[in-house]
């Protein structure tokens, strides 16, 4: 049996395989549950428009259910002469179920099953993410509730300004992270429509496909009917998807920014049970906030990441260009830390012992002369003139 | 009169002056429209809470009005001394109007003064982007109709592949265009709440301020409650603006890149009338199609620029910094050349000569190799047993 | 008179001339004295030639330096309709002295002006870094010195860990930047070498140029050969110097960080002189250190104006495009902020006011701890022995 | 035994330890032979300042060389609550020379253990890449000389633009790739350096190590004095190499598009041997150049790891932050990558077959539009007035 899909009288050449297939069985290894789904919708399709019999169906079903378990267990990997998961799966069919391996792939390329395959692990990436949101946003909410009396000064410029409480600042990040659940549902709308049909980009011409049935099995709310649109929203609707990981891994960052300051010796406002700390290989006296720095340098990881996608797609035509595989990595490298702080900060959140000593030695003066300004103003004096005022004052004693 | 709003005895070294105000008199020049808008609303706040007698918000109201039309007509420049459009407002009205300047500034900070003008800046931005899109749709459509039955070489790889129509070349940008409508939409759901009040992000106390008077004034949806939230969410506001002027411009730099291609002298598909190309100054040869380069080249522009605002957010802990400031730029840019960008393409593409004579020359032999594969399919052969067959034939002809 | 120097029968149309043109009539205003010195270097090198005779060389001479004193004065801009600092140039020849005028453009392209223009600029601006650079590690080093003896807490993942000094917190950065000279020199070197003669990066045919002379003129180390390698240049030698300029604003911006955390009242380790610092608009009681967060933003900024850079530049094939016309911006805006950081901490660093108290206060028993282990060591025990015994130490104690 | 060297008396929670360690175990298994060495260099200096006797070190030097051969047989792999390569070596030395085990970490820390090892591993990086650069560059030279006659169109614009050849077009990438060298040797020469010493970034006290010693040892230029500064240039240092990979793959990805270009049928300059090229799944018509595609977009990846290198420093203080242990991953992709694309490239350039009959074909008239003007001026007319009558003689024509 051939190794590749297009294999021609020329063998391919060694070199030019390890170069272009690179991490790409890795990361296809990682999708192939979205592309087992695609096929088995797929091949009902077929056998609804008469392609295959009802009895070659049932065999690929059977054959895809077996690769399913196999991947389960870590017995099934694409291996660097198959260049990707479609090729392993159909290669898989034809070797334990014969002829009908050849007429899988009817109707369809690999490029509208690898569009497919994204859409599917980006709609599940994306819902699962509203779901760590929704339950982060109820953890803030709790402790923000818990901690709303407890006064803390606020800060601009990193210098003390005017007083705040420690469930403001909490409930910040509730709101913050609250309303990023909207933006993950336009990005799901945008992502929800069925590419598969669109072949190479161009469709196909000569069967009548039924893309409402895979639409429908594979549940997307709709058909992407123009094939080169399917084609060009390769990398964008990522990236659209990256962004919205963007976007919450940069507002946890600062978070752990915020964390990073506040757990101090010099700060001390919070701390966290001492199996959330690490230490040193050398000074006994450590107790280190590490998994806020790796949230903090994540938010910088993911951040690359989607500017990774973004140099990929620059100065690209349309039509599929092989470059836009390296769009993987980004993609679920962004979904995967993402997740992962998420169900971090929903662990850790809870556990953050507020230090209500230290934080009421820190409510300074200082902090209320803006109060001050405002109590002269309640008698009567124009606020730029009781500002000069206060300021004079503060000025004369130091 | 003293120059800054918080001068203190010692005046600030020139040089520190000059380095921390950098370009943002320019941008605050622009954004002033805003706040003055910004600075009504919360006069008649302060009238209605009566921090100010109707006869001083009547003053106020004049002078904003004084300086809107100086500005229409490039009278009112912020100055270096000045920092901000928030000074020179100020000033300008305790110069005509006396007190009544001092009282102004009452229950706000010059951070919810950013805020709020940036935010009614974005919501105006994204409004125009969105009438230009559809507008912009439309201009696909008719053009995708008009060329729905030309044949044109659809290509993978760079390489001709299979038959597609100019039509449906065209209708995928349609397509395209029309569904970063809802991500506009998902923004502006985000930006439409109003932080005036929030003060230096940690609100006012003392005074009973009527937050829904002045979003009620601005046509905000609703009021941003938490000041802290409203504090954190400068830059991340800015970022989901910006993200959709990137995810516009990188689709409108992929269109420019099939035209630089398709208008190549080898490919020759379409041509612009002469008074949209240019020339060279040794060459009199060249026909250039500069405008579609510089599109290309503003896709990675505002790419450029969204890097740079999530470069300016990272490391930040909560609490106004002033690094913000340098935001103005990034976003301004990118909505300044997005909003371009889509007025060109919506003037150009109704003018695209489409050169049918050259597009049936290229619709050679092997783009029909797959409709061969099907027609054999057809007769009962499967799918990978013919495209061997077909392969095999057209590798015998080379 | 025509405005463009490729002018055709059709007129271009205004939109896509001021969309194509853009900001390019800023940029090249201030690089306008650099295409000066380059184009009187082309004419007398045409002038060796007989191209034009002595007495044309002599106009031409006298107009360029007409155009550098009006270009002093601020009243020789770059128009719209002229495009570039090279047609303003040569028109303002032809209008003054005639015929000479339409002479001076032989044997070279804006292609090659235009390199040869940002090559001289570049070349300026790197020497002047060096400069800048040479004397801020002078204000390290003596600050340095001063401070050599006062004991200060070194912090890792911001904890407290080690005791240091102030000297050497300090010298560290002195390292650093001294350390960066080497790579200004090594993209002094690449950029080092002249491009006037590779016209529009396809060299001149039927005239036999002296480039050596040219290259003697404009004190260039070399000629750059190959007109092809020099038409790709374009943007790669850009990159080069915006990559210095962002390793200096990187480690500036390092800087930036630890006087924004060490000036902080929890900290309060450091100060700058009252006149360095701003305040608040509406808190009297603010004293901000503004300066040192546009430093720590500006090494955002430049970071991703290399990126934009990078972006420009991906996808481009061999040859020249317009796009790179958008390079402008990125590398005088990298070069304006890199220098104007350098100066600021030219001024600033010998003013930081070192607070003793405070760091006497905070050298805590804590940080001496490996010390302890240490002393364990000298007395024989085996080191992760004694780190142990330390350790246990301290977690009784707490 | 315990798994961690700095564990305390509550472990670390799991959900904390996978966060934070992330894929560091793949990475440092990656480095673990940089550690090895310099883990022997450290003994050796332990030796002679007799912590550890001749005895001791030859256990450790054996251990050591154990580690080293098991890890080339893939039996050597860091474990996830070993958290890193330097903890795994500790163990195993403990494991199987008991006490010894306990004493090689005397006078070091994790901290300047990971940057010796990294600066060893980028010191052998620059070094195979200026290698590979120097065998590209004779490869680019040879088929330059030899295809130095055969006419080629020259573009600008995308468009024809003047005469050129196929030797110069290659000539430029020889030139260009050439000129990179020196600034390998400037990031080389700012990287050798040995930081082993610095410890946590603020030396050793109480001990009389032998700088000079693990220098020699390990074959760097220097001692990098200053602790902090080697802790500051952790980040910094692989900035600076990572630069040098970004403008390899960036000028390696300006090649590929001109390949990319020159290949498509329309154009047909060059070909590749077919055991180059690759096929499509469905489309048996497909010869597709997916090795310059993925060259290409490996030149986007290693610019996208570039940024996120320098997010990663973004907004970070002095002194070490666990955030840095994210950078060994776009440092080593980075360097992957690059080796790889330059391995392909000396191994293709010379595959490369020139279509002389198309090429001929393509040397259209136009091209010569410029020779005409020049010919113009030779006989006395004014450049800029032969340009005009060309150019008029042009348009009349179309």
């Amino acid at each position: 049996m051939k190794n590749k899909l297009w294999e021609q009288s020329a063998k391919l050449n060694p070199a030019v395989e390890a170069y272009t297939v690179g991490d790409d069985t890795i990361y296809d290894t990682k999708l192939l549950p979205y592309d087992l789904k695609a096929s088995l919708a797929h091949a009902k399709m077929l056998e609804k428009i008469s392609v295959i019999s009802t009895g070659e169906y049932k065999k690929i079903k059977t054959a895809l259910h077996e690769i399913k378990n196999l991947h389960k267990e870590g017995k099934f990997t694409v291996k660097l002469e198959q260049e990707d998961c479609h090729t392993a799966i159909e290669q898989y069919i034809t070797a334990h179920y014969g002829e009908v391996g050849k007429k899988i792939h009817t109707a369809r390329s690999r490029n509208d099953q690898a569009l497919t395959m994204m859409r599917l692990y980006m709609k599940q990436s994306l819902e699962e993410t509203k779901q760590l949101l929704t339950l982060l946003v109820e953890k803030y909410q709790a402790k923000s509730k818990q901690t709303k009396n407890i006064a803390m000064p606020g800060y601009t410029h990193m210098q003390k300004a005017m007083p705040t409480t420690v469930g403001i600042w909490l409930g910040a990040y509730q709101d913050a992270f609250n309303d990023i659940l909207p933006l993950l549902d336009a990005a799901l709308k945008l992502i929800d429509q069925n590419p598969l049909g669109s072949a190479a980009g161009f469709g196909i011409e000569g069967f009548k496909i039924d893309k409402n049935l895979t639409t429908k099995e594979m549940s997307f709310s709709k058909v992407q009917k123009n094939p080169v649109y399917a084609s060009i929203s390769r990398g964008l609707f990522e990236l659209s998807t990256v962004a919205q990981m963007g976007q919450i891994s940069l507002l946890a960052s600062k978070f752990a920014s915020d964390m990073m300051l506040f757990t101090t010796q010099e700060f001390s406002y919070f701390s966290l049970p001492k199996e959330y700390t690490t230490g040193s290989s050398i000074m006994p006296n450590k107790n280190n906030y590490d998994l806020f720095e790796i949230m903090r340098g994540n938010g910088a990881l993911v951040t690359g990441y989607q500017s990774q996608l973004q140099l990929l797609l620059t100065g690209l035509s349309s039509g599929f260009h092989r470059d836009l595989q390296l769009g993987k990595e980004p993609l679920i490298k962004s979904v995967e830390i993402t997740t992962s702080t998420l169900k971090l900060l929903i662990e850790v959140v809870p556990k953050i012992k507020v230090n209500e000593d230290k934080l009421k030695e820190s409510m300074t003066e200082d902090l209320f002369a803006t109060k001050q300004v405002y109590e002269l103003v309640a008698s009567g004096i124009a606020f730029r003139d009781a500002y000069g005022q206060v300021k004079a004052n503060l000025e004369a004693k130091d």
